[in-house]
């Protein structure tokens, strides 16, 4: 919480675990909705589903509820934390809505069920265009569009059509087009080649987690998930980790650098650069660090060390 | 060619490339066709699909045609072929007849289409059982089914199923579950975790290039495709690479630990101990090596190695 003094943000505290609303639908509790409908941002750390018959994912049906249709996170080599790769510095953009999570599925015959990946030429479009804005307004030099149109020639050919058409408006950025299973094969031998990967959903899933990999996982990886009208939740993407809870041992960083994304996004880049900044410099200067990134020190002195270096650059 | 002798093998060579056959349907090689149904066995190069009008994938077409319901992929480490990576050694096994390579697709509207995943009880036992009967003939110790069932519930929820029913007949074999992304995540953090995965075939597509990845590439991984009644086609599944075509300077080793593959597969084991004996050496050696493989050495110069080292072990 001490990080939360860091920026002039006015918080405002929701529990976003569904209810069930009129109908027997599950929803976001309306109080959670009504903030996130006024204040358009969102800072959220990670939830479980509970166990209840037909509980939806949580993840998902924020998704779905604020039409949250772009993923993006960003994948950057940490310096000072060693993994088997350097310099990678990549982001991978997931359309968030449709594809293999359509949540449509079938028994045809007993012992045969379908599941439908649903492509749009709407979703496909705007993933494609935020790709292509992402990348001019971060000054990134390619976009690579991942697919699998040899195999879902009709599906995947329509994402893939459409990022084609969209590439056509951005001529300063290169736009590639990579199999799936190639992207995946070259990332493992030299993610450097990298720079914005654009994707449906399920190839986003695997992409977005394999990429985290590369840099350390999930506990350094921020995400951020973008919808209409600059709407938009940032949040680690790691799980509750329940056999350390109350215990501050947490590692903060991934929550951390998914409110510095936050802030870059509201239009804060002052904040956001010196807080990931000192957030980086901590972790390169090894003497302040949790358990998981090879050090001894609580989450609250980890936290405490970056803010303190916060605080000594104005 | 020169390895073509290393073992008591009778060849017939058949070409594979697709033909219309009566009735428009594009078909195998009548002549090849009866060769594979009679001798059970192929090993075969790389294949480019020709670019004619639906003209189907060649690789899919003789999985479809011989039914062949298991794609095979052991990855081990090569010694003396530096990569982020030792130690890997895990077998990917894709079941390879359905899932999102149905090849269903629609539109609904203009601008709206979907691709169905099919997933059948049938084909999620068989390549269960498989995966299974692989483990224990090849003292394996773990089986790790990979799914979305999460997010595809019914259709990853039954091949799930299945791996579970199958995984109570090998009690002696230790199996798990884990999603997809949290594998593609682990993998790269560290691959020496896995021992025997299974998967529908759009994961087993994805995978087994990951995992190829982290060996060294498509250049020295070998695949197999297995059948009912021990049907089996071996093979390198990399590109053609028409850049160095005649030039003598492709890396052969795929394609022979595919020959390797296929000589076990036949109960050969004497044989393809030594043949994948005398090429694991011939690379840890680093005297005699092709270009993509950090040497100077010819196609035939790398080939007459290894001939020569199975040679001098008799
Ligand atoms: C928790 C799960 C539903 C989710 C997904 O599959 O999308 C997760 O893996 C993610 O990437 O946010
Ligand atoms: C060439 C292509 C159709 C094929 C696939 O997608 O299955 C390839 O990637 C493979 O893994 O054999």
């Amino acid at each position: 919480a001490d990080f939360f003094a860091l920026a002039p943000i006015q918080w405002e505290e929701k529990n976003v675990t569904a209810i069930k609303g009129p109908g027997g639908k599950w929803i976001i509790p309306p109080e959670a909705k009504e903030s996130m409908d006024k204040n358009k941002i969102g800072l959220k750390g990670p939830l479980k589903t509970p166990i209840a018959a037909g509980h939806p994912s949580m993840n998902l049906l924020l998704r779905k509820t604020f039409d949250l249709y772009a993923n993006v996170r960003p994948c950057m080599s940490i310096e000072g934390y060693k993994t088997p790769y350097t310099d990678v510095d990549l982001v991978t953009i997931r359309e968030n809505t449709e594809g293999e999570y359509s949540g449509i599925e079938h028994t045809i015959v007993d012992g045969v069920v379908q599941s439908i990946k649903l492509i749009t030429e709407d979703a496909s479009r705007k993933i494609a265009e935020y790709a292509f804005e992402y990348a001019k307004n971060n000054q990134r030099a390619s976009v690579t569009a991942v697919h699998k149109a040899n195999i879902m020639r009709m599906s995947d050919g329509l994402f893939l059509r459409k990022c084609r058409q969209v590439a056509e408006n951005y001529r300063d950025i290169k736009f590639t087009e990579m199999y799936l299973d190639t992207v995946c094969l070259n990332m493992v031998q030299d993610p450097t080649q990298f720079d914005v990967l654009v994707m449906p959903n399920l190839y986003g899933d695997i992409l977005s987690d394999l990429c985290a990999g590369l840099i350390g996982g999930l506990g350094v990886t921020p995400s951020g998930n973008i919808g209409a009208n600059n709407v938009a939740i940032f949040e680690s993407v790691h799980g509750t980790a329940p056999d350390i809870a109350g215990l501050d041992l947490a590692n903060p960083t991934a929550l951390l650098l998914s409110a510095v994304m936050m802030l870059r996004h509201m239009g804060m880049h002052d904040y956001s650069k010196k807080i990931e900044t000192a957030c980086f410099n901590t972790i390169r200067d090894k003497k302040v660090l949790t358990g998981d990134l090879g050090g001894k020190s609580k989450c609250s002195e980890f936290t405490a060390e970056i803010c303190q270096r916060v605080r000594d650059m104005d």
